[in-house]
């Protein structure tokens, strides 16, 4: 007697070859629908299930192969007496291999326009299943649900007549990433509640990744199938490298922050807080103005532009020992002179990629937090000038600047600016006046004249005083403390124009 | 002709009430092994799924519903003229409901000394594939998958005969939430792989959250079911409101951090990152100095603290404003006094918990990055002492707290301690002098003689001179620049004592 194969695939890549070595092996096809149709036309003899199951395809092929002749062939124990003796009593035989792929609902559910009833037609039900008995009995059968797996299965059967159990079982594993997967996209698909009882996340291996943080820590970086287009996982490497873990978290965050401008800005990050913001009427002159807010911390940073790096621009960049730049586009001057240094990496990504993750998460140890991004921008703020003085033009260009940059800064966040720049970044402080005075510090004489923005409501007065002693002129917060009066009356005997926005910005 | 109802579930809690229901109401039970049973000695009539098959149960029960009867049933459309057709001509009835629920994988591997073949044993097949070929047809079918859904079926059907379409997609979805963490925790057990091609992680909601980081951004805190148990997911909360997102994270950065200390330590957290740790003889003493360490920044911040809670501490801990306090217990006189404030949240941990995550991810847009956590200890690092002078006992008391504490301080970070407690902390900074002189300027005079601690290597032998400069004569950093020398040769100069660990603790 013949072994079999039952082989149902919706992707035909490479199944047309993979059938006929398994006939030359001797096995006997067992298939269904189109993959049936395709290999006869190929003329690979086909055993057509419904032969086996002596029961026809019915319900528009909802059901074909959901009968005791196939998963009795999937799940009988080839070396169990009492599972022979009762697969002989019914006529049922094993079936060795089974090669299923199933209906494509993630690329049905990705179409335009895609109707409710195109994507329910196209969950699968009988190739999960097949997939899910043979993967489960896997001791005795071979489930393959990945083209790519064919050639190894086709090596071990010329070479010893039979899979090993090792390469059963991985096929197995593998089967089950598939199912799950599947039904994660069919659930979140289905889902109506932003955070259901049972939370399934699903991703696809973009890259190994050396290390993570540090080199002790082992890491992989996964992408979204149905998430953000404008994501560090979709963007092209032109030169360099790859990207490591701490280079991932970095560009991301470069990203998030050059995305919040429309005239031309530079961003450079180092620990995923911006060290230098600036903008310009050209891209060349953004990049000066970044450079300058902070020319110590920008070394080994990571640079995102929103315009296309010329040659000019790409001649300061250059000069300067930089871990990445990343940008919409890249002159072909701008390159040659870029792809002369062997360590940067040049990344394109496409700014006009508007598909936005609908929720972020992170672990906490045994659990894990989600929630929606902050996509709040200066337009969801309700601006409130609380102070005698109205800012002028230049300081709500500042204010502007500042409160862009200063959601992406790391809590305590306080950020100094100018019309067209950052000039002090005071991240990640554990009290506000702290952030304010590496902000003041750093900014030094710049701050005369300068504006203020802090993620979050100053809880008592001091920041104001601080801010007024290093020079500043116009502060943007939330505003929402007990003690707000406090801050306004300070800010109105110092003549400093502040305004509220109602919207805070914590980032961890 | 009546209405007919699958039942098949694993946990029979509420089955045989729902049962009853369903029978007054007109349907005729369908069922199979142990829930057959169980309700025919409950005097509800059934009809044993095998007589609907025609097809006896084989192979130990592996195969027992797959079968065109059954899901031809589940499957076809009731309006479909068609569907119809076929279904009388193959004998077929439909089903109008189905409660399904599945045998017991995650329980069953995490049983101590769970076999392999155990685990593949209650790996479902039949289950999945009912409730899948339901929720698939859920325009006609009822499915149930928790019994937590029997009251409202019941109480639709009583109303008016029928389910609600809507309720019924919920129904579907809920299955298909329920297959997909099904089929992650299988895949998740059989895969040996680290980083696979498909990553599917599954959670179960433990709370939601009122917003996010930020009140506009929605949030939930899901909890991990085959995590790690010492995590603030599993901590019994005795007092106070519940927990907001930004609590959530600083409890479990506080928890990692407290958890680094065998003695008496107690740790004030804000914005993720230590502002004062503090050890002793007792916890008492232990607080003080964590109180001590930073007098300013832990207002409105969390404790956490590695010894039960006595009356003493308990009344300097009641003479702050907290948001929260975590311990393994608190004596009923600390509680007396504690549980007096009504803004603050009290909660215990059992500090003897081992599992730990193997894994923690962290969203970038369009993505997800996967490391392992950062486990390494002092046992971990290669100590070497690469200076002329060895450090004092009483400066390696203050480096291995340095070491302990940097490692959980957002990079760049730098911390200044002696041998009981912090006296600096600079975290976040995007330069390594500017995180060494935000720890110098906290620490002030008590500097002097202290120790400091790097999560990564000096570029330049800048950190040393600014630390000289500061008091510090011992130093604790990974070492690895081309410029180590240049470190060494200052801090031989100045007679600092330092130390290479060749482990780096960046975090972001």
């Amino acid at each position: 007697m013949s072994k079999r194969a039952l082989i149902s695939v919706s992707n035909k890549e490479g199944i047309l070859q993979f059938a006929k070595e398994l006939v030359t092996l001797g096995y006997e096809i067992l298939s269904t629908g189109g993959t049936k149709s395709m290999l006869q036309d190929n003329n690979v003899p086909v055993t057509a299930v419904d032969e086996v199951t002596k029961f026809p395809e019915i319900l528009d092929g909802r059901v074909k192969t959901l009968n005791p002749m196939i998963h009795g062939g999937l799940l009988g124990k080839f070396d169990d007496a009492s599972h022979q003796a009762q697969m002989n009593e019914h006529g049922i035989e094993p079936i060795e291999i089974v090669c299923v792929n199933l209906y494509p609902f993630v690329e049905t559910i990705s179409k335009p326009n895609v109707t409710f009833d195109d994507a329910i037609e196209n969950i699968d039900i009988g190739g999960p299943t097949m997939l899910r008995s043979a993967a489960k009995n896997h001791q005795y059968v071979t489930v393959i649900v990945d083209a790519a797996d064919y050639a190894q299965v086709l090596e071990e059967l010329k070479a010893d007549g039979a899979t090993t159990l090792a390469t059963r079982r991985k096929l197995a594993a593998k089967v089950f990433r598939h199912t799950a997967a599947y039904d994660s996209y069919i659930s979140n698909y289905l889902t109506e509640e932003d955070f259901p009882e049972n939370l399934t996340l699903t991703y696809e291996l973009k890259q190994s990744l050396r290390y993570g943080e540090n080199p002790h820590q082992k890491a992989a970086f996964y992408q979204k199938r149905l998430g953000s287009d404008f994501s560090i996982a979709f963007a092209e490497q032109l030169h360099g490298k790859e990207l490591s873990y701490n280079n991932i978290q970095d560009a991301n965050a470069a990203l998030q922050i050059v995305k919040e401008f429309e005239m031309p800005a530079a961003v450079a990050v180092k620990h995923m807080n911006p060290c230098g913001v600036g903008t310009g009427a050209t891209i060349e002159e953004a990049f000066n103005k970044a450079y300058e807010a902070d020319a110590t911390s920008i070394f080994g940073g990571i640079i995102a532009l929103n315009k296309e790096v010329d040659q000019a621009t790409a001649e300061k960049l250059s000069g300067i020992f930089l871990e990445i730049i990343i940008a919409p586009s890249f002159t072909a001057e701008a390159l040659e002179i870029l792809t002369a240094k062997k360590n940067i990496r040049l990344m394109t990504i496409d700014f006009s990629q508007a598909k936005q993750d609908q929720f972020n998460v992170v672990s906490v140890e045994g659990g894990l937090l989600v929630q929606e991004p902050d996509r709040y921008g200066f337009s969801d703020a309700t601006i409130n000038v609380v102070t005698d003085r109205e800012p002028t033009e230049e300081e709500w260009n500042a204010l502007k600047l500042g409160w862009a940059v200063v959601k992406h800064v790391k809590s305590n966040a306080i950020v100094v600016t100018d019309s067209q720049m950052t000039l002090g970044v005071g991240a990640g402080q554990m009290n506000r006046v702290g952030a304010a005075k590496i902000a003041f510090e750093q900014a030094g004489e710049k701050a005369q004249g300068a504006a203020l923005a802090s993620d979050a409501f100053f809880p008592m007065s001091d920041t104001v005083e601080a801010a007024h002693a290093a020079g500043i002129t116009a502060i943007i917060q939330p505003g929402g403390s007990i003690k707000d009066q406090d801050s306004i009356d300070k800010a109105n005997e110092y003549g400093i124009a502040m305004v509220f926005t109602g919207v805070r910005h914590f980032k961890h």
